[in-house]
């Protein structure tokens, strides 16, 4: 135990980037390798003690991260810096700390989360993508984006979303308020933004799968809405690829203080 | 043998992007994956003969193309598509091509080529990058881009460039028409848009490493016009990492009439 610390306060905050691609997803997992495991590892060095943290939100095998964020209590009093430097000498290639900030013991990552943040991804080409190729969806055939965006508009709102579920969802309620859905192209590249209080299990990429088949012209522009009031997740077709998710951060009261609301979806599209 | 075609020409420019993570970069080598050994075992499975390409600029390990070009003379007839698709069916999942094209005889990937495009990309944060890691080089010390810009431009014109030149160059003659060296900023982001007649070896990266010299301030602006001056490699320092380099595409005269002048090399940065 050190004592030469300018703080005290054994709740921290952590925003972290990974690379989905090579991870089971977040959720430890006994025998493959998950973003919350090697995290846990490398903390746990950190504070030569065992780590356990709680996630803002999790995500699936190949989906990424631009600010993840977790908390954690550690009995061991260190300074940020070594956090966030100490971990990210253990961590592997695809997963590094963005920052780490003390908290006070009523932040919870998951539960003081007013809203999440996501960005889908797809690559709109004839050709397959080879740079991109784990960091996007490919779609082949041409997307008509303003169908896709009139689309999107009609699912705004709070309702139950039990259409855009997974059927392994565990979420105990399937209301949602879904308060952006925004389609935006740039050449071949097409986003489609999200934020919502929650989001259910597989629930952005049920989205982008069903504004993509609108987008195809295979489905009407009302088709979405349809789908929604049906509240039947056989209704909604084909879940999109993983590859093209982006996690962009959750949202705090401004009391935590969290460097969240600023981080940048645009890395790939300069939007 | 097939007589179905609507063009005939053997000759062809194929337009192919990889991700040079993966590969000993563009030339074949006889023990480890190269992206010509690669395109040629395609090729040569779509036209059931060997094929041999000969590029517009060879790249090393871990260099990227956004758009490479590559020529050669087919005994067999094909349709574009036949080409693209087929070679892209064969190719790992690095490699893609972007089109094909007939070309006349006098057409060469290398020698009609009057000027080659390269972006060479900075991930400019303090803590290591996750996502971006293959894709960018990471300088985690502040780099003063407004100063690499004005350095940048006291290296612009026709010069020998035997500074930032490796020792391993073959190139018969060091001097160089440098036409572009742009250095612009966008967030934690820095591309440096470079563009020549032709480079030797190595020469966009040693120029990226004495304009990272410069914006970190061990250097003073006018360091760059002195190690140019020299034509001495060893005043050069540091060759920067092949992560951040994109060949973009070449330029060719207009009469050939292939779609390299609009390869977008804005792909992280939109613009």
């Amino acid at each position: 135990m050190e004592s030469v610390m300018p703080m005290s306060g054994t709740r921290w905050a952590l925003g972290l980037e990974y690379d989905g691609h090579g991870f089971c997803g977040w959720q430890r997992q006994s025998d493959q390798e998950s973003v919350q495991g090697v995290l846990e590892t490398a903390l746990s060095h950190v504070a030569q003690c065992p780590i356990t943290v709680i996630v803002a939100g999790r995500t699936d095998t190949g989906v990424h991260a631009l600010c993840q964020v977790v908390h954690f209590d550690s009995p061991v009093v260190r300074p940020p810096e070594a956090w966030v430097r100490g971990a990210n000498t253990c961590l592997p290639k695809g997963v590094a700390l963005r920052w780490a900030q003390a908290v006070p013991d009523h932040f919870h990552a998951r539960f003081s989360a007013m809203a999440r943040r996501y960005r889908y991804m797809i690559l709109n080409q004839r050709e397959k993508p080879a740079l991109w190729r784990n960091h996007t969806a490919w779609i082949y055939r041409p997307l008509d984006v303003q169908t896709m965006q009139v689309a999107a508009q009609t699912l705004l709102g709070t309702h139950d979303f039990s259409a855009f579920r997974a059927s392994a969802c565990q979420a105990k309620s399937p209301i949602r308020n879904l308060c952006r859905l925004q389609v935006t192209r740039r050449g071949d590249l097409i986003a489609i933004d999200a934020e919502a209080n929650g989001f259910l299990h597989h629930m952005v990429r049920n989205l982008a799968g069903v504004l993509i088949a609108v987008g195809k012209g295979d489905r009407p522009v009302g088709w979405a809405a349809e789908v929604l009031a049906s509240c039947d997740r056989c209704q909604a077709g084909v879940t999109a690829p993983p590859s093209g998710l982006y996690f962009v951060a959750p949202r705090y009261p401004a009391e935590f203080g969290l460097p969240v609301d600023a981080v940048d979806a645009g890395f790939l599209m300069g939007h």
